[in-house]
């Protein structure tokens, strides 16, 4: 990038995070840095990217947007990754046995203005280039956002995905959008670290009940359990309420006391 | 790309044209390709390729669109390439010295749209990775489209700007847009060969007349003139009015007659 002298700063919006689950190929680490930059994001987590980082091939291809990659956090877990998002939308065709809202990339990027502009921490979470989000990846985000694509020929470049959902953020910069989907709870907004330590703890007492059978459903029946909390968009205080719940719940099963949970 | 079993046909629309004007590298091509089929575009013109064509990279990056770069419709001047045009929209930002409308993308789609469904034959011209468009490609266009960049951070990568007018045209498949912007001549519109020949055979007989001066204005003085006539989006009819009417003009002049132009 030839920075011109009359050039202004860029525009550089730390949230929505952008976080790559899983990425291949640094080229389009990037060109997904290109991309951001070029409507005004530059939060990005990277989780557990195929060949390592820094990476010198994604800081050729980001042509000038190195600043985005500099501050990139690398993180070796989706887990970590989402620890203090409380909106988690996955960029991913629309999911068959899933049910979450659906939502067009503009109606995506009102309701992350509207989680921002009440504080929330959103991220949009893309898959690896090949494959995509797998079904678990898929289960932890509250809402998808999908893109209307050819039905004969779905299947986006990663970057271009990025691109599309950043150009659509920037698109609605300037208007001041009302909140089509919002919360108006008092207490803050749970977050993916509040609610993994609950799904956790729910799913080692289902699991110690014999809730989870026959063993091939179980990963099915665990997404299906996860994505009924997550439509909820519980905040800190109700998964505090769910969790005791659970431990009232276990307590009355094998005479097991509140306190035994090590979680 | 592997095709489920179940994948429909791809929408594959021949018009708008796609029009890349001198690309560098296979792979943008080739990214190009799959963002078209990825909204359901498939008619695609390369001019003056500087790796030469077929290129392999190019299909390698398409990631299946190879029907796209099949049909794909090599040019090497930008002059054969919109022959048959009727509308000219320039991928740039929004130029300095010429007088043209310049729309955004969805405006961009949505006049486009209302110009096909008249019988009309549209293309996006696209520059070069480095520079983009030159001033004299850019002075071609009956329009300008231009994408809200953050103004610090503004080169868009060639695939991705070619991906965000295939995106932004998807979405407009599906509704009904009025026609913002539309001629309703009863005549058919001029073609770009049309308007060339009368560009050239007008700047002949202007230079004949000693208009142009000093030299180091004239293409400056070019551009501005071709711009003007093309924000009038002429009609054939016209194009041979004007035609007859420089024809008279140059006859009172030095006496030549109608009919020595070779034209």
């Amino acid at each position: 990038m030839t920075r011109a002298p009359d050039m202004p700063a860029p525009i550089m919006e730390d949230w929505p995070k952008i976080v790559l689950a899983r990425p291949q190929m640094g080229e389009n680490i990037g060109a997904v840095a290109r991309a951001m930059l070029n409507f005004g994001l530059c939060g990005l987590r990277i989780v557990e990217p195929r060949d390592g980082w820094p990476n010198p091939k994604a800081f050729a291809v980001a042509s000038g947007a190195d600043v985005v990659l500099e501050r990139a956090q690398l993180d070796w877990s989706l887990d970590a990754a989402l620890a203090d998002a409380t909106l988690v939308v996955a960029a991913t065709a629309r999911p068959r046995y899933l049910e979450k809202p659906v939502w067009g990339p503009a109606e995506a990027a009102a309701n992350i203005r509207a989680a921002l502009a009440q504080g929330e921490k959103p991220v949009v979470l893309f898959g690896p280039e090949a494959s995509g989000l797998d079904s678990d990846e898929v289960a932890r985000a509250d809402a998808i956002v999908t893109y209307p694509v050819n039905p004969g020929f779905p299947s986006i470049n990663l970057s271009t995905a990025v691109a599309l959902f950043a150009f659509t953020w920037g698109l609605g910069r300037q208007e001041t959008s009302a909140p089509e989907w919002f919360r108006d709870a008092v207490s803050p907004p749970a977050t993916q670290a509040d609610l993994d330590a609950m799904f956790t703890h729910l799913e080692r007492e289902l699991e110690r009940g014999r809730f989870f059978h026959p063993p091939d459903k179980t990963p099915l029946m665990k997404r299906n359990i996860r994505s009924l909390f997550l439509r909820a968009r519980l905040t800190e205080q109700e998964v505090k309420t769910l969790r005791g719940l659970i431990k009232a719940l276990v307590i009355g099963r094998g005479g097991r006391k509140v306190g035994d949970d090590p979680a």
